[in-house]
């Protein structure tokens, strides 16, 4: 079993001198994401994707990357994703296989095509963008008023619940609210956008309704992290940190509700566009 | 022209209410990489990447990539790398080319190969650190005492140049200052493994020797970052953030001295190990 924090002997320095101490790490390892049909079949085996993560909830981050990336348009596209029983003893854990529906080809000739696509079809921000926009489901539900003193009480919310920051002090975290507040789930990792992935693959799973729930990041707001909010269709996200420009433009484009440096007792909207 | 910031209209809200407001945002737009040999010949092109990243520096970053993934092996295995003209007008600025000398081969199948062997031979951590310890140029020469009252002042030295940072709160930096803790090289960018990149980009493009100097970076020090520094051949590392447990052993395999948490008048060593 993998685990979400390592423990480490390191040395503390200050004015005083040098001490050594125990410490708790946030542990980083490599996770493999595999496509398959029924039993395992080499000749229908493709190796996705390989991320640097934090072990837990792997099975959801590879849902939910497969999901915000467009290589799966529903959660159903899935009949079981597990992690990988044919690996060598050391990658045991490292390794997770989705087992697509009949239904759809297995076909790394076309997922090629999907990444290159999206990523350089043409090397601009509009046809970023753009990209983005041929992979949505829709257009996005506003999300409509902003409750002031319901926003800035999430990030606290947040934090107070993360375990792994907690003894780390160093990992993202996204999570997702109801429109009361209410946290309904929070997923931590080195690689903030395993943590969108990751809270996202658990809600596809739930078969909860995207349009009803806003996002939270720990870290910044970049295109990335906003693409895939886009994708799933949450109709508001919120940063604690700095957006990107290019995110802000996806957002105002899309229709996504962007809020930034939610920090304290105030924050930014970025999109809508104000139209004062 | 691209450049590193951008102004939107946003609207800010506080507990008095919401205030349209003036702001400038951090850049990201995509960049490709492009490698080819002499006059631009469409059979010898390949598109080796794209990243998101903050206009600025951009062959440094194209010249950092190439030699921190192992692409290339010293500076003078490229000609010439410069933004490509024969772009469409909406691409121009965000299309690199670097030109290689005519002794190394454009082989998109050795590079295919290069990435798969680097990222997914074998998926445990033992085996992203073996596939690092192979690009090292050799063992790293160790860099020796830190000085305490040193290494204190750095983030703020770097801090104060950040111009980019200054204007949005939104950005990464990379800074390499040498043994007496003389600020070097900075570089900003959304993507930390960018701003690393540039850093190193610019200091082979200048044939500084890695040995003397020292690399800060503002966030967290992941197993990516880590693993440029070592096959850069610096010898010490700190950053403000957190290191992540794979991070950390590679530093431990490799000899590179890692330094984390650098805030205030405090700061811990996680390599070497303590031997205390």
């Amino acid at each position: 079993m993998r685990t979400p924090v390592t423990a480490m002997v390191i040395t503390r320095v200050n004015a005083e001198g040098n001490a050594t101490a125990d410490d708790i790490l946030v542990t980083e390892e490599p996770l493999e994401i595999r496509l398959g049909h029924g039993p395992l079949d080499d000749r229908q085996e493709f190796r996705m994707s390989v991320t640097m993560r934090t072990p837990g909830h792997d099975t959801e981050l590879a849902l939910g990357f497969l999901y915000t990336e467009g290589i799966i348009e529903a959660c159903d596209q899935v009949l079981r994703v597990a992690h990988c029983q044919q690996v060598k003893p050391e990658e045991y854990g490292n390794v997770v296989r989705a087992e697509l529906h009949p239904d759809i080809p297995v076909d790394p000739a076309r997922w090629q095509r999907h990444f290159y696509t999206t990523s350089s079809c043409g090397v601009c921000g509009k046809s970023s963008l753009e990209a983005v926009e041929v992979r949505c489901p829709g257009p996005i539900k506003p999300w409509g008023r902003i409750d002031t003193a319901l926003s800035i009480q999430l990030p606290e919310r947040m934090r107070a619940a993360q375990t792994v920051f907690a003894h780390t002090g160093g990992i993202h975290a996204a999570a997702l609210f109801d429109r009361k507040g209410s946290l309904v789930l929070l997923r931590e990792d080195v690689g903030r956008h395993n943590a969108v992935d990751k809270v996202i693959g658990a809600a596809i799973g739930m078969s909860l309704d995207p349009t009803e729930h806003q996002l939270l990041v720990s870290g910044r707001a970049g295109f990335e992290l906003v693409q895939k909010c886009v994708v799933a269709g949450i109709p508001l996200m919120a940063a604690v940190g700095a957006p990107s420009s290019i995110a802000v433009d996806l957002a105002r484009r899309t229709g996504l509700t962007l809020i930034g440096f939610l920090r304290g007792d105030r924050f930014n909207i970025y999109a809508p566009a104000d139209k004062s």
